[in-house]
């Protein structure tokens, strides 16, 4: 598209934000389930676009499809609660201290970035574009160049939520195009408000910076991915090793080891148990199929992510997974010592797919020093149990430093869409660590605050107004108050 | 200082963030009490040495001594209800669907720089430091160079309470030094992760691009002023102009108009009541007394800003204040048209101090038309009727779109500190309008959220144990509960 379409697109987005800011919470929690009503009614043609465009299995869309259903529905009924409005009122005095009265807007215009791995839960109806129209922001999709026929699917059945709820198409706004010009026009227009990323580190560092450079700065929310370390501490590693080796190889590999949570690097103390749980890793590993990735450019440089691991000095090869087509990913986990991985960045790097790496460490120590060398997380595993934690306060709290989610034992693949959910971390895992991007608080990276002094009741957001007439929760006069 | 000595207070502050992140809310709340106490108890030497530095009259500076021991205090009881934790706790099903429980800890240490206009309240006990540590994270001040004394005597009390209470010294770092580079090293430390600052929009853009331009970015918060708009709208004007221009030109000239929130602008259409409004600021903006500002550099700078001012084509004296020493701020009132204003971006900027300019519109559409020309702002005033908001929808919509608090009447200088108060606004007047810098809100900007999954209760913070033992609101399983 030309920077004229885009520049038209974004200024029609005006309207849709404006509209999106004069309806009622319960209004526009409808507006997301009328949307959500389209998605769930699409059908055969929607998977099979995505799985075309995508080589992700059918069972595995399918199952997509209903999570991005359920984000629209479950960000909609959290916005319905008011919960993200945080109405806060200050009566004063009737004389010198004012009546002041606050609660969160939409921040305006948002222009989303969808990714490759999740064409429906991460893409032009997932959750970035659920959360911003939860937060009365009109957004402005950017097509991926990976699955357009399934994006331009997707964005039928937003329109036709939006047509048949009676709101102007404006509120979605839909942009075309591959090239990096397009979404940096996008980014710099100054209509726009806010963006949001799920990608690689280069493309969201890119955006980040391209939009602390704006004439006026505006928040950059992306997610860029981690290695997510496991640490697997030595008494749980004693009495597990055969389960867990399923476990891990199983979510290192799932999905081809397509996810952001990806567990790249897997963390121990030397031990006799260590080496027997290599060894069931090694028997785990070889049963992994070879698999097709989301795309050749992403099998590409999963190959030469593996090969570049694979050729620093003193990393050796455990296992590789099944292997009979050279087109096809295959999994494969390498082991290092600690000493070796501290002295070398380039095995700390994110290999996208389903290779892993096992830091074998001299002591307990040298578990904190590899922790301490790694950036920001999306997560981070303890596979333990209840004396491991105890034994290992100083690695506990230092991970509790380093990351967004911190899992005791479980794998970080699967995140649920929940109120509790953090997906987010700590620099270089996304831009900004003080918001998720799943989960209904998602909807906050999109709002800002306005306080109202002394105005009339009849002038006031539905929110703030005396009677409450959305029966939110708010702070009156310092109390909690429904 | 030397980079070496900051350094070294940097790495020290992350024992004080340590503690504080290990501390209970409760506890918190109380050492932020002994800080308070101490400041309560600083007498004359605190007055005096503010009064020499900053020519502050005394009344005012015991006010402003009374409001950051209640900033302290407010901040410590609205920080131990737990409100900022927001607990979120989701259950699961014991299975597959995992327990996920999050809530927000400090983000890590924080450099605070202090402003000139508040030595108090925005300044080394001001609210950016009590609202860091409200957040459990550690502060690393950086000494003002127009009132080190005051500052130190400052620190001193917070040291003691500190002390008091049983703290690690650590929790408040201090740095000296007014050359740019002791700034730029603290913003530029790895181990601070957000920077909170007030005053000008040199400073405090310089600091917002160091911090986006770090290996890792961290959050910037600069509170840079803003020009303010009072729209003096027709009804109003006509019932009320005597005792209208007595408020604005009171407003202006507060504390010789050294505020962030000083009302810079008027705003109206020409009519015969605006010419009789004219007439009366003309009277009263020749009463106003010169005054001695906060330091010899702002006092240049306003002669300065004010000689750009009346110096642009078609803009006309109204009235100045009194003057009969030339080291003194004199007050003045400039006047203009709309359309002059609109063809000439200078008009638009700031001058920190006394002055006013009055736009003169040919009708209503040059009201929007103005404001559509502003940059964000902290906050924008209607002088208005009832019948005036329903005359000029348009106008309040968009009023909502460019600043942080609106207002029926009433004058913008004078920020209260309460829960209800946004005190930020869109860019230029604040690099982030998501949060306020007054109000115990400002503890958000210091939190980060993180989510444990599947952990055994007690190795949980108390947030968010099964029992609830801090009796914090919480959201369980979808419900908010206590």
């Amino acid at each position: 598209m030309s920077n004229e379409q885009i520049h038209a697109i974004v200024q029609d987005s005006l309207i849709g934000y404006q509209y999106l800011q004069k309806i009622s919470l319960a209004e526009r929690a409808s507006l997301m389930h009328a949307i959500a009503d389209e998605i769930e009614a699409l059908g055969d043609e929607l998977i099979q676009a995505a799985h075309a465009e995508s080589a992700l299995p059918l069972p595995r869309l399918q199952g997509e499809k209903g999570r991005t259903v359920n984000q629209w529905r479950s960000y909609a009924n959290a916005v319905k609660t008011g919960i993200y409005a945080e109405a806060r009122i200050d009566k004063g005095d009737g004389a010198a201290k004012a009546d002041i009265r606050k609660y969160n807007k939409g921040i305006g215009p948002v222009a989303v970035f969808g990714a490759s791995n999740f064409p429906f839960a991460f893409s032009t109806a997932g959750g970035d574009t659920a959360s911003a129209v939860g937060a009365g922001c009109s957004v402005i999709f950017k097509e991926h160049p990976g699955h357009p026929n399934t994006s331009k699917i997707m964005a039928g059945a937003i329109a036709q939520g939006i047509a048949k709820f009676g709101a102007p198409a404006a509120v979605f706004g839909y942009v075309e195009g591959a090239a990096h010009a397009v979404g940096e026009a996008l980014v710099l227009h100054p209509a726009v408000k806010a963006v949001a990323f799920t990608g690689s580190f280069r493309g969201g560092k890119a955006l980040f910076d391209l939009g602390a450079q704006r004439q006026e700065p505006i928040p950059v929310f992306a997610e860029m991915g981690s290695v997510n370390p496991v640490f697997a501490l030595p008494n749980y590693l004693a009495e597990n090793l055969e389960a867990f080796a399923t476990q891990y190889v199983g979510s290192l590999t799932l999905g081809v080891g397509q996810f952001c949570t990806n567990p790249g690097l897997l963390i121990a103390v030397k031990s006799e148990a260590l080496d027997a749980f290599k060894e069931r890793l090694e028997t785990e590993v070889k049963k992994v199929a070879e698999a097709t990735m989301l795309h050749e450019g992403i099998a590409q440089a999963y190959a030469q992510a593996k090969g570049k691991l694979s050729s620093q000095p003193d990393v050796a090869l455990i296992a590789e997974g099944l292997s009979s087509d050279s087109s096809q990913a295959v999994a494969a986990l390498y082991s290092t010592s600690a000493t070796t991985f501290l002295a070398n960045a380039v095995l700390g790097e994110e290999v996208f797919g389903p290779t892993g790496l096992l830091i074998e460490c001299d002591d307990e120590a040298q578990l904190i020093a590899v922790l301490q060398a790694l950036g920001g997380q999306l997560t981070i595993t303890f596979a333990a149990t209840v004396a491991d934690i105890q034994q290992q306060a100083d690695l506990f709290a230092l991970a509790q430093e380093k990351c967004g989610r911190l899992l005791f034992n479980g794998m970080p693949t699967g995140v649920e869409v929940v109120y509790a959910m953090q997906h987010g971390g700590p620099f270089p895992s996304t831009t900004d660590s003080r918001f998720t991007s799943v989960g209904p608080d998602a909807v906050k990276r999109f709002l800002r605050p306005l306080s109202f002094q002394n105005w009339p009741n009849e002038f006031l957001p539905l929110e703030l107004q005396d009677e409450n007439p959305l029966a939110i929760e708010r702070v009156v006069d310092n109390n909690r108050t429904v």
